[in-house]
């Protein structure tokens, strides 16, 4: 987490969240982008969402990135509530497997948006791009590390597949 | 909706909800259950949600029957914020038939119950019976008038099915 | 298991439920709720079904809790039989993952209410806590008990996530 | 319906079932399979379910055909009351399509079988050849009218389709 | 397997299939039905099936289990091509849980139906129980052995359930 | 069709079928691919399935494309019994939307492929395209036409939308 | 369409995408925010997406909103190729009813983000308010509009709803 | 890999997508298939996927196997850039288990085909045993060896199961 001033709000339904979200946040961190992260339950601490999301654009956040699970509610209560723009991350749920995350997240009504991203762990991540490329549109700076970012995600990629040690699979 | 001091809150997160909740308000009415009607956007009223339900039990509301639909938050976060039981109608939606409605109001998390009822009209009316079967615990006259709903229900049933003029079905 | 008089009855379809709804007899124990746990399966044992939602009202319960997997019969079975509330807790299956059991839980025709909880743990305690909202109308003691458990709940939210042991995450 | 002693016994959950499973008694009707057709709902009449199913083979019934839409529990109702057979038919629902009738009607668990068709029409005509095969098994002339039945079917099939006035299709 | 004249056919399309088959096999052991169990699959040996379903009447078979996973043909085309009645089992596919399996067997068009038991074990179990009790129609002794087994089940259900050691449940 | 030595079999499992698959044929027709229209039901006719089958590669086919809805056996058996290569077009069904039809389809087990498309007018379209791309390969007028027809596609989409009549849309 | 230089560039797979997206580019003129509309095909205009997304930075465009159904690779593909932000809008799909859409849209793998919101006519109106906010970060004109335009909705909403003339509802 | 001019090219958009193809590559090499291993990542390296589908028919390819997870666009990109024919694998997805990987592939618009396999390791390997297929109608040797890979098949499916040592199944 920068010390600089935050530019991004991550938060999260609950501590179980943060081993998704937190892939989220490593992304932020390599792109250098200044950013919070915090526990906001709708369900459990709905106060604690009103206030986070009412002061959110005082405090200087820009873009909010949310994470939540099942019934996931956060997301969309955040957008109903700030005007900046929000992203959601459905995180895997245990038995329905983040089908109800991404349906609770995704399916806003006209007038309240969610920017959401994928089930779970590649969502968190491409969540803290879709941030970057945001702030990138008036930040030279950001622009430029996530150009570079892109750059090498591309050069990475080999051309021929190896085999693995562990080359079973179903 | 009677004049009586409303026992049953019946919240619905838009106009166009109400061609499906009318049916509980009419189940409500049948059964002499004191109640109310509003519209409370979760995501477009956000701070009428919050009054909404932080003050409901003060006013003497008993039990709170919510239907939205889509990405349906509305149940779920006033039983974030009121103690009285909330019992969930989701709504059928456009494209995703009611699906995304009900896992968005059913699966909450731990902690935080919504007592979720069946997708559309169905879900309206039984959402009443079941608001009415908790206010009948400690109210002879909605135990009666219960009671009698449901033999009449039973003595209703046919014991042979009839023909009828649209007979044709997929 | 209270030596009270119980107010909820706890049921459920087998012993394999059990792993499932003990969270929500937990949480009953934990609210002081008097409450009996018993096995009624709706296909194995139906004279026992009928016999128990049949005398649950006269035996003096209040609520009865119900939690089945798969082709779930007995929350609604039970719904059909007393005009007591139900309140229904689908089991996580093994190959439907519980998608099964909420269908068949949730979609009851009108005329005969079951409010649905999560599938899974989740809603084995939210069951609980419902069902205490419910007697908390008319019982001060439960309706405090109810009140410092949501209270413990939002206070026990941290604002910000810590790293865990077990940090991986798909 | 034939005059003759019953030997199925066709049961649906309500009047509005029968448009899908007329097509099941015209089947029994063309195959001269002696049969009764009763509106019986496991919600709304339990106890006519019970009395139904408990009664069945004393009254020479051999096979029961359970048609229900939704949470549907008339068939595998009907099973764990009589040791007979038990067809089941997912009667179309109008939010998911069937989808919820079928799972609520197949996915029994172990010990009480329901033989299920497929959701609607085709269902309830199949349940009528599977009802119609069982008793060909021991009736030399249900046999006979069942071959001749699936010989008309095979020769009834072109062998090169025809265009027809409505030609539109998705 | 019986070495009296079989009267059940249980087939399943491969090797795989057998670890959740064999749990019918063993039911129809302990009920003491006359069968065989033959691998017989649709799409590898495609005319062993058609010998096998075409001969199977003649050879005196009275019912056909048929089990198969993915894609899975057998069922229905058992019933293509023979009068006999026919059960599928789904069995759980990898990827997709055995609901591709349950449709596959379960939505056969008008004209050739195959009663669909529950996805995996279950339903290999209970494909056992249908069959005996189709057989027990016209059989004393397996009408004497399926009642004894259902009494049996229902005497082993406990009133109460009891703590495992493996308590901890999702 | 064509007068020429049929190239492509498409065969479909009933009439109704037609109404989707001729837009294949019509496809095959622009692209002046010769081939042969038939109704092949596997589950009313398997013994015309098993025939057109095994004498397809004999007959001068080189391709096959088989549309079927619901439990869709007719791809998966006629790959069972040609090397030729199948293509498969899932029938949108009245109930599942022709998921069913999809999943029975494509979910072929490792040995027996069949190539499958979009469910309903689009896959037949393109089951057609795809012949023709096999074919294509060693056949150059047919290369040649479809070139072309992918150049007209392309050239054929406007750069900006127009307003219709009808612009309802939901 | 604004006569300034366009900001937003709304594209969409085909012209029948229009009756949705067309509701987003409404909502975009409200706003007051320039923008392009144009019809890039992923599979029928491949050489047009390479040239569209490749040249929008530098073109002056600053978020990019794409909508497309079916298999529905516009939206994705653009990000792969931009480092814009991008959002992507499901269009309902005919068979599975934008599931698909859906899917193919947010289920981007990590690397690649695509801000996604809800099928049909609700994400495209959705998609231009994300827009908006987007840019009002940085432009007060649109900032100001973008809150009235809240301001206006939450308005908007009655306290009670209204009995309407076409009150029948499934 | 074989050493000779490569006429099926292989590609797939992930080294971790390899542990499923790779099966499909060993069944080419059985097959004696000539063909190349590649990976082209539709989202990370979209100009290599350029490069790769415009030159593939010039650089001798005949059939282009793709195997792609989640918002899987890399089979249907190739199709839209190349007239060779185009088989699709999807990949088993971590949170939706391959149904996304599927829809994303096989529900392409009219005008581009993907002949589509099943999800996962089968469909790897039927992938290659349909570009066997394809190649086999003009070249002997290839036709041959199918041939006889479908006779080893069928001789290898025993008649009776046998029980294994890992016999517990759920």
């Amino acid at each position: 987490m920068s010390a600089a001033q935050p530019q991004v709000g991550m938060v999260m339904g609950s501590q179980s969240d943060w081993a998704t979200l937190r892939h989220g946040a490593e992304t932020l961190a390599q792109l250098d982008v200044p950013h919070e992260v915090r526990i906001v339950s709708a369900h459990r601490t709905p106060q604690r969402l009103v206030e986070y999301a009412t002061g959110a654009r005082a405090r200087g956040l820009r873009v909010i990135i949310a994470g939540a699970g099942g019934a996931a509610h956060l997301p969309g209560m955040l957008a109903a509530l700030t005007p900046l723009p929000v992203f959601g991350v459905p995180v895997e749920s245990h038995a329905l497997k983040g089908m109800d995350s991404l349906l609770s997240i995704v399916q806003m009504p006209a007038g309240v948006p969610v920017g959401t991203l994928a089930i779970g762990k590649a969502g968190a991540i491409n969540a803290a791009l879709l941030a970057a490329a945001v702030l990138a549109l008036t930040d030279e700076r950001i622009a430029t590390a996530l150009d570079a970012w892109r750059e090498r995600q591309t050069a990475a990629v080999a051309l021929v597949p190896v085999d693995e040690g562990n080359a079973t699979q179903p």
